[in-house]
Formats: C-alpha cells, sequence, structure tokens
C-alpha cells in the first residue's frame, strides 16, 4: 500500500527558507559532517556543550538534538539542562541513543537523559531502539527473515508507547512509528553505511524537518524519504568511485535534493503489524 | 580607490617555505577542517589543549589561535595559559569569538580571555565583533544598507582601539582595520558560506600569515584577500556541484594558490568612514 | 633482498569478512578521518572515552588503539582503564605516541601508559619513537642521509625492544621491527603528508590488521605496506588536483585496494643493520 500522503515534500522548502538552528549536542566524530549536512540542506547548526549556556542556546534553537555516541558524564548533565530548557519552551528534542546496547554505561545514561527529558523522535538501528526498552529479543540466524521484522515492529512500538515519542528504526529499510501507526521506507544505498556518522547526521536532519513540521510521524517519514533520496542521487553520480567521493557527493545532494525529487522517488507505505 | 600596496603577495610564499606551526585551541567541530586547511597552505598546524602543556606548545609555534566555538570551562583556562606564554614569548595570538553574542557565557568567557590576554588580531562576523565591545546597534531593516555599513565601520573600530588589536570583520565583504586605516577586501565567494567552519580556518590562516608578516594589518589584508581568491578559485573549479564538492575543491586551491593569482585577483580599497 | 614472504595479502580479506571492530580512543582531530578510514577499509571503527565504559568497549573489541594526540589528563586515564581490559581479554593494543618529544607532558603521559599498559604496537615517526626511549641522538645536516638511516635502526630497536612491541617508525621509507629483525617498507606517497591524521589513521589501520594477524610482525609490514599501496593508487587517480582531492581518493583506495594490488606492488625489504 502505498502511502504518499504521509510526505509533505514542502518541508525541504520549508528548511530551506526558514534555516532553522538546529543545537546539536553531539559525539565528536561526527560534529562536522553533522554540521556540514545541515548547512547543505539549508538548516543552520550551531553545537555547543558547556553546562553554563546550553539551556540559552537550546531556547534560542528550533529544535535540539543529542547523541550519545562518545558520551562522557559532564556531557549527559549538560544534555539533561539543554533537554529541560527545550521542553521548557517548546523546541522538539531529538535523541539518537548511538551503540547504547554495547556497554551498560551507555544504557543506563540513555535510561537517565529520557527521564528527565521528554523527547519528540528517537532513531536509531534495530538494536539501539530495542535495547532503550530492554526487549531485544532479536530473532537471529539467515532464515529467520519474517519472524525478525515482526519483532521490530513490536519493539519499535514499545519504544514509541514507552517514551511518548516518534521512533524512526532506520537499517536497511526504515520502520517509523508513533505507537499505532506504522510506516516502512525503503530509499537509501547501501554507500550509506560506508560514511561515519550518516545515522547521526540523519537525527540531526529529523531535527530540521521537525523544526518546520507540526505534524512529527510526518516530518520524521518525510525527513527519512528525503535523506535516503540524497542518498540514491549521489550513489547514481559517483557509482563504483568509493566511499569517499560518495561522502562528497552526498553532502552535494543533501543541497541538491527538490521537493520533486521526493515526490517522484520517495518509497513509503503503511505496515500493518 | 585601489590600494595593493597593502597586499604582500611574497607572504604565501614564506608561510610555503617557513612552514610556521600554528597552534590552534579550537572547537570540536572544525579541528580536521583546520589542520587541513593549514596543512594544504603550507602551514604546520598542532592542536594541544591540555593545561599541562599548553604553555610549551605556544612557546613552540610561531602563531596561537584561540576559538570560543565550543567553550568549556576547563578549555578556557587552558586558553589564558597558552595566551599568556605566546605573549611573553612574542608569539602572536589571532582570537575567534564564535557566537560570543549568542549566549551570556560566550561572552563572559570571550571577555574574561580578552582581559588577560593580549590580542594581535581579532576575526569574527559583524555580531560578534560588535558584540565583543557591546556595541551591538546595528541599524535592522532591508533598507538600511548605508547606514549598516557606516556603523559597522565604527563597531569594528571600537573593538580594534578597545583591545589594541587589528580586526577583521568578515562576511559578504570583509572589512580589516586596526582602528585608524580601514581597507575593504572583496574577494570570496557564496559557496564559503555552506562550509562548516570556513570562518574559524580563515582565523587559522590569519594566524600563518601573521606568523610570517611582521606588518600584522598587511599580514591581515593579504590574508583575507587570499582566502577568498582560494574560494573563487574552487568555485570556478565546481561550478554547480554543490557544497561537498566545493568544499574539497577549496583545500585543492589553498595548496595552488600563487602569489601572481593573489596579485591579479585581490580587490582591496581603502575605506574612508 | 625482497621479503614479499613477510607480508600476507590474505589479510585485506580476513579485515573485510571479520570486519574486527576496532575501539579507537584517539584525538579530537582525526576521529571522523579515522572511522571513515577504517570503514573503508572494511573494519568496524568504535570510539568511545567514557572511563566508566572503555573497559567494557575494549573488551568486545579486536583491537584497542590509544594515541596522544590531544591528552587531557582524564582521558588518560581512560586509556590505561581501557589498556588494562585489553590485556586481560587478550585484545592487541596499538600505541601512537604523537607529538610525544614536544612537551614535557605528552612524555610523561606517554610513559605512564607503556608503564601501566602492554602494547603489541607502537607507530609513530622517527622523532617520536626515539623520544619514547629518550634516545634522541638524530643526527643533523643534510650530508648525514646514512648515519641517520643507522642511529634510527637502532632507535627502533631499543624502542621494540625496551617496550616489547612491534615497531613501526613512518617516514618517507617506513621501518619495521620486533627489536630482531627489521623490514624497510616503501610504499606510499607525499600527497600523504598534505592530509592531517594519516599517521594516525594508520595506527588504527595496524589495529585492523593485527586484529585478524596472529603474527604482528607480519600484520604491521602488511599493513604498513597496503597503506601505502592504497596512497599510490590514489595519487594515480587524483595526478595534481591538491591535497582536498586526495584525500577522498585515497578514502575510496582503502576500500578498493585488493590482495592482488599488495602482492604486485608492495616494496619490502630485509635491513641488516
Amino acid at each position: 500500500m502505498s502511502c504518499m500522503e504521509m510526505i509533505d515534500a514542502d518541508l525541504l522548502n520549508r528548511i530551506r527558507s526558514q534555516k532553522p538552528l538546529i543545537h546539536n549536542i553531539t559525539n565528536v566524530v561526527v560534529t562536522a559532517f553533522t554540521a556540514n549536512g545541515l548547512l547543505a540542506l539549508g538548516a543552520s547548526p550551531v553545537m555547543a556543550y558547556a553546562k553554563e549556556e546550553v539551556a540559552d542556546m537550546a531556547k534560542l534553537s528550533q529544535a535540539l538534538v543529542l547523541n550519545i555516541g562518545t558520551l562522557q558524564t559532564d556531557v549527559v548533565e549538560a544534555m539533561i539542562i539543554a533537554g529541560k530548557s527545550a521542553n521548557r519552551h517548546g523546541v522538539p528534542v531529538i535523541f539518537d541513543p548511538v551503540g547504547v546496547g554495547s556497554t551498560p554505561y551507555r544504557l543506563e545514561m540513555a535510561q537517565k537523559i529520557l527521564s528527565e527529558v521528554n523527547v519528540s523522535v528517537i532513531r536509531g538501528n534495530a538494536g539501539e531502539i530495542s535495547g532503550l526498552t530492554g526487549q531485544t529479543g532479536l530473532t537471529k540466524g539467515v532464515d529467520a527473515q519474517e519472524e525478525e521484522t515482526a519483532g521490530l515492529v513490536e519493539n519499535a512500538d514499545a519504544c514509541a508507547k514507552s517514551f511518548k515519542a516518534v521512533v524512526a528504526m532506520t537499517g536497511k529499510e526504515d520502520l517509523i512509528t508513533d505507537g499505532s501507526t506504522h510506516y516502512l521506507v525503503q530509499n537509501g544505498h547501501p554507500l550509506l553505511m560506508k560514511v561515519t556518522g550518516t545515522g547521526c547526521l540523519l537525527s540531526s536532519v529529523l531535527g530540521a524537518f521537525t523544526a518546520v513540521g507540526a505534524n512529527h510521524l510526518q516530518a520524521v517519514v518525510t525527513g527519512v524519504a528525503a535523506y535516503g533520496v540524497a542518498g540514491e542521487l549521489a550513489a547514481e553520480e559517483t557509482g563504483e568511485k568509493g566511499p569517499g567521493s560518495f561522502q562528497t557527493a552526498f553532502l552535494d545532494q543533501l543541497h541538491w535534493v527538490t521537493d520533486k525529487d521526493l515526490q517522484s522517488m520517495a518509497r513509503v507505505q503503511k505496515v500493518n503489524p
């Protein structure tokens, strides 16, 4: 079932005309790529980490992105201060639980942040989203594709309900849900997996879409599709050149991707779990 | 009025033969781009942040660049230690007040640094330079172009006099002043605004020019023009490809830009306020 | 004397099939380039710095890379915790003493780490490797090429014996030794010197080779040669374009370089000191 009514391609134009300020408290690996990706798309990135200023910066912003990729205890504190300020001022918060299942510390810090800050959107891969609510239970083995997807929908659901957020569980296909309705986005390109920070940048891009789109479920579906379409355009451009060239072309295409590209190339369907 | 006597194109050659060591204490977003830009230009970048070593590193260097883009309190302390060491050893200090007006904390920290360290050059956009001395007073509105420029010259002037530094107020056009003489540089390209850290890298590049040019006003005018010329050459190279390709080409052109390019392409004029 | 028996080109294939997890505690300048280089090569990078989680992350990994490029005291503490965990779990540790001779603090911290953690591989330039054991004694002057090389072999030797590690002293040519046998690798390209972090990334790449190759001396010789071959292929690709384009092409070629390229292009010889 095609669900193009969930795509609001005009959000792309609104990002470019409104240039929303996106405050990122993110990991040390992806700072430059995140800022360049947001700039290319048409948004205005800012990074600020000091406890003394994050509340002020979050208040000024149109979205706040919290990414735990290279956590330190003082950064967690800053994230909570910034998140509470965003909550007070109606600024949507996007949360990216990078590697949350890999160490107990990350899970503990992620849960601490989520217990103190109301987030609008959570984006992560299947393991991260499932890990957040303790519901890993992923079916293992190569013959278990169907059961695996079924389990993932339930896990995304549980995460969305638990944190009252739109969840984007991204991977080969991207599942987006608010806990009751579910969409599958089938855009993107495998080369995106060969560039560090493409998941993190997507979270920040969802900040930009959420900043200009009051319907967060629609903003996230649209943002995920637009990002995947830019990836497809970049792969067309660079072909077999390799991941270095693809990274460059992807930034180019975040700049060039249009509402028309999105309307013609987005592949979105509703999922009935 | 043309002012090519303020361009000393030979400084480019001196950077390449002397390879001055530029010590950067900069924000976490632009570290790699700054180092790659300085390397491409022919200088030697070093980054060092620990309180225990910044005095030693600043002493070894030919210029010190302090950039407050992602301040933390312990980094401010390191900046002051490094700055005092640079002052003691005659190493020029370049200060970049990134986003100084956006939060009270940034302004307070910037003023603290400037009260303890003598800086040779301050580079920022109009809002940042004006904010440093509390003289925002920018004329608002689309019909106020002339008054606005007039106000900016006064603000740059006040900043230069207040901190006894050469001020580079950069934007669509770049205004450079030591508080009494004023130059306007009209090089550069709009695509520079689509790559994160091009302002920050310019501050570090001014470190390289100041390291090899005893006349700091001339070194800054020349550095700003050379940087803009490299941007124009890069835009010629990449045309409509987009900001990812431009970033790559800009690093290429920082490597290739010559004294002859600078002599033929620099657009500098004296301003009578 | 040709020593191709020291090249195990199949290690490249093993990295791509096993995708070893490489835990990097590295400097803030090279994080993205390191992660992108490891991804391009086929390995799985992870960065984690918090004291609370580095022991867990190092245990999960197939190699741990410690790089002191932008040291802070709390990072040193995290490095030691991670290193001890790696030692307990048989995970090889690669150490990169960036700029160790430039300040007393760096030397002290490097020695502290090496006194508490057993490292399998140390990679640095001639000054860094020599500095680690206090044996600088490099012959100065342009006419002293032969004595200089002789001195360097002795210094690499002393470092390898002192820390019971394979030492890769890299530069125009790369010297690799376990303290008794010595190999010279003559691959690479001068453009590698114009991109920041190519030394740091090599250290992380040696982590990937060490992760899949039980014979660490052979793994390091092979990794250094493969890295140099990728550099040569990238330089062929970009020619005179400049360091920005070279950086992109180098990431592409880390993805494309094959066991056959390595077998036909590696230049390795045994050295009799």
